[in-house]
């Protein structure tokens, strides 16, 4: 009889029962696995999610009948909250309930009177506490039972109950109640529950870990056999003699080590058949339950009692290990192993991490925009940054926002904080880029340059120079050094990573400006350069002041002669770039920012200027001043530009051209327009450099291959896809300018107000880090199938920031894109996204309920 | 025999020969008309397309047989162009052909010396200068004819050419070329002509009027019956004793009047029967051509010719009274005068305009961004023009670009230049919306405010104070005063828009933001209003300075007390425009732009504020500088901010409910949300505004009728138009940001390239000029369709700058809209045009051809 048809609701956990995790909770599930193993598992009875719920109407059950099936000896229960998922919280674990008087007494003479004491007076306290809802300092001073029994009879005005079935009906309508308290809802919605989220209970016969000591070993504690910061095979864990619960764990007590320890006793000394049988339970478990499990175990007069058994916590590299060596150890299917371990996670792995040991205490905390930690000390101008880098000293470059006139200090600095911007600001995606901690939106930080002192709302004040760290996974900025983890290519997630791109059935490639960013693409295995930006090119002095030059031109060939100098410098770039991919290839996007961001903002540079042009500063001034810009994102940019001064994407042309010849192995370069709205604009600029390309045939004698396509970002691009593409081999969708322009929304400006936005429901997401798929998306879909019309051959692909995010990748891969691309930090997360995807979607694995 | 067939391609005019408009020209087919009514006309042979086409590739006609078909006493012809509209231009008339010394020596004889030499001369230069494309100079002084042959043959080293044939091929052949010349092209295609557009010729028996002064009256002239410039019956022209062609028009000539005139002899005088003859042939031209005509006769030994005539040329305004009269006259149905009439050619009635007499030479030429001429004197700032409005001194106000805080300055001045921007710059639609003249992008001026100086790129300098006249019709700025003609709301005009309303069938509302602007829509009979800016209404000092209280309080109740200041004074604006409109709807939106806009620039400004609100400098520019935007366009503006700082729309919303509620008769409010892009953005705002109708109501007792609605100015909220429609009543497509979004293009950014752009046919148009529809439009679709799917009834407009653009209207209107909206001056325009497309589609007027 699997449910006791008297008491509908309760069901013992038997290894024929019908136990499901949809109606009562994984931990209940998790038990009738351990008893199916054979594990010795107290008697246990699981209370599913609808009668749990139908306590706080008044509903009951016989709890007189759960008692009367327990031991008579000691008819005492635990009861354990068991949720659909683990990490959805619920209500603490109630012990020794059944604990009255006539029990009591009859403890005394079985486990002597220390031990009866010290049960009862915890279970006093904890009723108390958990289901009386009294202030545990009514307590304060009093150890005897006596006393705390008329402790409680004062607050409440009532004795301690003395009924069993009373104790238990009071302690389960209580856990349903708090399962309905806000708060409690918003902690397990904010993990992604449901709103109607059920909780189960978990009733199991009590086995005390106390004991007399006469009678054999008695206590309780918990193991596992690996490492959950690491993932490498270990025993962990702690074990307290004479001890209940999880006591085993609380930082104070003179807990024993498990295994043999010069420092001190452990388990394995002291009860070595017991140890032996934790050793068999966990290897079992490994292998049945096909998971690293931690197991609760109590030792009663020498009998070892499994209690409960939950999936290891465990770090991201740990995670990775842990699947990779289930599946070298046939336990697992090498596709499952890679499931198991979340994309998104990878970024942890990939990146310096604050020890999760260490305490701190944020002076702001603001949005996390490029995760990893790092210690430097505090600089407020690009300058600085690369000053203090020429000193080999670690730095945190703080700007109010950055342009890529600090794109210099930013690569000097280790980390980059803004008052201003959201996650797909100039600062994070350069950031990102170049897999460096940034925060963003630091608003409520008051910064005095002159000063040289940052002001938190606290009134702590950091000044120049002090060394501060940032933890770009969390958005703290941290006053003083603190312990860093260190990142890892490990070899699992070399192997993890082969296994997923075995699997994988859409292109991952990398968004790279530099050769640096080229070297990361290169080790993160990215199938090719998906995005090369050409602006940060001519950001370096030398090459910065033959911009100017250029821009200040009045006549063409002035401006021919400037682009001339630079060609050089550009054809040096593309060809190490070129060399470091050696072979896959590399998508180049003609210079795309309006020109006014070359030049001088503020006096001093405007003053240099002058002098280096040998100009009126008015004139240099006036001129500056006549090319900014109401809304530069909406402006004199990209294809406008190129077409406004042709020269510039002529020279760009032929570097690329002279470097693609260059080059062995031989790379087919793909050069990619920015911001098209309109066919015509990619008819004029392809045959601009179709021209070029004939031009440098003829002077080498050399046959050039590349391949021409548009960037868009415009919804106009998207809408006309089937115009834009008959000039074009392939569309790749600038997903950043694109949701720019559907939202109507600048990634520079939304930080005032994105958090609000999304925190009150009005965007579901922020659309700047997860794709509208709804609005953005559906652009997409339109381009793309426009797109194919004017070729089937047209190669889709994406190369936003959204680039990096599994759900993005997801949408892309069901329009049928080649490929996407993102920051290189992001390719490792990306291929593992991209083979959930296809691993979920061949098999039936994805439905699998795995164990957590 | 209709067509010679011995003459392929050459067709005489004869009632029933078979000529046609797109085969020998207007010119040919209103030839053969005047032939069927009788009037007496010369022979005339019309050379189709075809042929004259052929000459070029040497195929030729047989000139001697046309010559042989002509009068022998006479064998002389004239040749002029014919093409299928008559404004694309063609080669010069020639006259005379035939004339050799042999004809010369005949017509001594019967005409006398002097005529004949006179004929012969100016055969000469005029085949000189037409066909053998002498230097006019090498006959500078030589009088007699044999002086004239001599200088031909010297330099052309051959005798003039003395065989009648020779010469009408040359002459024919010369037009031809002349026609394929690339000014001629480039002058036709700028009027609209396709690229093969055909030049047909018609050769014409010459009629000489020069006589022997004994055998009675000779001499040629022009006359019409209406004035060009106003269009009331008035007899017009010129005729001149002894001269040919259109000799009369020069300004030199001793001309008669037509009528009898006290100022000197008259035709009618001089021959009486010619001229009633002549208002005979007028009176039936007009009844049975349906149209005024301007006639070309010649008066031979007293007979009258009639050897051509053209449509009469007219001003708009003429244009409106001549079709008006010839309806009322019974000659056409009233839809025809409505469609006789340009739609966009209103603007020129409902604006001043530089009398066209008058010559200017202007300082400098850029975009004309508001039609209308005004004269004043230069101011560069708000506050001076102001400062000239209160001394009643008319002013010109020229800024880099204008903002908010410059409209009150607009306001004071007669019309507006600035540096930058495009036609869809914040100047011109302020100044399109107060039918000022406005012309933009001016950047070759240099402006020193300093000093006080514009400069031109002539050197010309302009002083402030100086007078100068802008013409926002030609995008000139001219030094002085210039002669204007006023503008009327003619009684015809009247008629005519009456005419129009009958057949029109989509509504057409105005844009107002002011009490001023809702009289000018009242005025130009606008249905309603269709977008109501609301943050015109808070840049009057006094409420500027609330509005920047409310910007810079701190906490709720202080915003909420500056807004509680502000409330009567927005009601009362409502109020006040609710009653000029008297009972017709209107639609307000909800503030929009973004909050900086309302602070000050400059350090005085910022100083005056630190001052008004007691507060630190510093404190006011940090927060000003906090404030400031990247790209304002695409920042916290419209729902954004009002969901920021929700008392803001509360304020407003109570505003309109209480205007509402003090109106009579009772109007039911429209509140527009602006800049939405996600449904949940209108369910809050729609939440807060029912709290404040509720509120109203229960605190006046009375019922509230009102609707809500989105304008739809985000790619994202068309595409979502059936989520966000489900809490609208209305939804109104804003296609000035929704251009920008979709092209990714700031409209006052797009001055510095949208001219070559939409020159080098990159943009076919200006696309803030005429809706983009296969781009914007097709959004314009997608969010019709869709918003109709949330609501059948959903009313769907357009109420952008396109909404006085005929094609824009046309397309809305093709959509099902149920209005479009625009600037008040254009009303009358949007009137018109929504009536010709009816009128269009549901009769044949629009396919018959029209005479002109």
């Amino acid at each position: 009889m699997q449910q006791d048809h008297r008491f509908p609701g309760v069901t013992e956990i038997t290894p024929t029962a019908n136990i499901r995790v949809n109606a009562h909770g994984g931990r209940a599930k998790c038990l009738q696995r351990l008893v199916r193993l054979g594990l010795p598992v107290p008697r246990t009875e699981a209370i599913d999610f609808r009668s749990v719920s139908a306590l706080k109407s008044g509903q009951t059950l016989d709890f007189d009948a759960i008692f009367g099936r327990m031991d008579p000896d000691l008819p005492l229960v635990s009861v354990r909250p068991s949720t659909a998922q683990p990490d959805w919280g619920g209500p603490s674990t109630v012990l020794n309930i059944g604990m009255t008087d006539r029990v009591h007494a009859m403890l005394r003479g079985s486990i002597g009177a220390a031990g009866a004491d010290a049960v009862y007076a915890r279970f006093i306290q904890s009723y108390a506490l958990h289901v009386a809802r009294l202030d545990p300092g009514i307590f304060t001073g009093r150890a005897s039972v006596a006393d705390l029994l008329r402790a409680y009879e004062d607050a409440m005005d009532e004795p301690f109950p003395q009924d069993p079935g009373t104790q238990l009906r009071a302690v389960l309508g209580a856990m349903a109640l708090a399962w309905d308290g806000a708060t409690a809802r918003l902690l397990r919605e904010a993990r992604g529950a449901p709103a109607d989220a059920g909780l189960g209970l978990v009733v199991q016969q009590m086995v005390l870990g106390v004991g007399d000591r006469e009678r054999g070993e008695s206590g309780s504690g918990v193991i596992q056999f690996v490492s959950s910061s690491e993932g490498q095979p270990q025993v962990t864990g702690r074990y307290l003699n004479q001890s209940q619960g999880r006591e085993a764990l609380l930082d104070k007590v003179p807990a024993l080590y498990l295994t043999r320890d010069p420092r001190g006793p452990s388990l394995e000394d002291r009860a070595p058949e017991i140890f032996a049988a934790l050793q068999d339970h966990g290897a079992l478990c490994r292998a049945r339950l096909r998971e690293e499990m931690q197991i609760e175990f109590t030792v009663s007069h020498g009998r070892l009692n499994i209690l409960d058994a939950v999936r290891v916590k465990r770090s991201a590299r740990a995670a990775v290990r842990i699947a990779v060596a289930l599946a070298t150890d046939g336990i697992i299917p090498e596709p499952e192993a890679v499931l198991r371990v979340t994309p998104r996670s990878l970024l942890d792995v990939l990146h310096r991490q604050i020890d999760p040991e260490a305490r701190v205490t944020p002076v702001t905390t603001a949005i996390a925009a490029s995760p990893g930690a790092a210690t430097g000390r505090l600089v407020f101008t690009a300058a600085a940054a690369q000053a203090a880098a020429a000193r080999d000293e670690p730095c945190i470059l703080v700007r109010r926002e950055t342009t890529p006139g600090d794109v210099l200090g930013m690569h000097a600095s280790v980390g980059i904080l803004t008052k201003r911007g959201g996650v797909t600001s100039h600062a994070a995606v350069i950031a990102r880029g170049l897999g460096l901690p940034c925060v963003v939106g630091a608003s409520d930080l008051v910064m005095d340059r002159k000063a040289g002192t940052l002001t938190a709302p606290s009134g702590v004040v950091l000044r120049e120079g002090e060394e501060v760290t940032l933890d770009g996974s969390t958005g703290q900025l941290i006053a003083g050094a603190v312990p860093l983890l260190q990142p890892s290519m490990d070899p699992a997630l070399g192997t993890l990573l082969a296994w997923a791109d075995e699997r994988r059935d859409i292109g991952i490639r990398a968004n790279c400006d530099t050769p640096a960013e080229a070297r990361l693409a290169d080790r993160f295995e990215a199938e090719g350069i998906g995005l090369c930006r050409t602006e940060h090119m001519f950001f370096e002095d030398d090459r910065l002041t033959l911009m100017r030059e250029m821009i200040f031109a009045e006549r063409e060939q002035d401006r021919r002669a400037a682009l001339d100098r630079l060609l050089p410098v550009q054809r040096g770039d593309f060809r190490e770039i070129f060399q470091i991919m050696a072979g896959r290839p590399v998508c180049i996007r003609l210079l795309d920012p309006p020109l006014h961001e070359f030049l001088p903002t503020d006096r001093a540079g405007m003053a240099q200027l002058a002098t280096a042009l040998d100009l009126p500063l008015s004139d240099v001034q006036d001129r500056i001043q006549s090319l900014s810009e109401v809304n530069p994102m909406l402006g004199m940019r990209g294809v406008r530009l190129g077409l406004s001064v042709p020269e510039i994407y002529e020279m760009q042309a032929r570097a690329i051209f002279e470097a693609a010849l260059a080059t062995e192995p031989r790379v087919t370069p793909e050069i990619m327009i920015p911001l098209v709205s309109a066919r015509r604009e990619v008819e004029l600029v392809r045959a601009r450099i179709a021209a070029v390309a004939d031009a440098v045939q003829a002077e080498t004698g050399e046959t050039l291959e590349y391949r021409l396509g548009v960037m868009v970002e415009t919804p106009r691009a998207a809408l006309r896809a089937h115009e834009i593409g008959e000039h074009a081999s392939f569309l790749s969708f600038g997903t950043n300018d694109l949701t720019q322009m559907t939202y109507g929304l600048s990634r520079d400006d939304a930080g005032r107000f994105m958090s609000t936005y999304v925190s009150q429901g009005v965007f579901e997401e922020d659309p700047f880090l997860q794709l509208d798929t709804t609005g953005v998306g559906e652009l997409l879909e339109i381009g793309a199938e426009r797109g194919r019309t004017a070729s089937p051959d047209m190669v889709l692909s994406l190369c936003g920031e959204h680039g990096g995010d599994p759900e993005s990748i997801a949408f892309c891969r069901k329009l049928g894109f080649s490929y996407v691309s993102c920051s290189p930090f992001r390719v490792p997360v990306a291929r593992m996204a991209a083979a959930h995807l296809a691993i979920r979607e061949s098999s039936d694995l994805g439905a699998s309920p795995l164990l957590r």
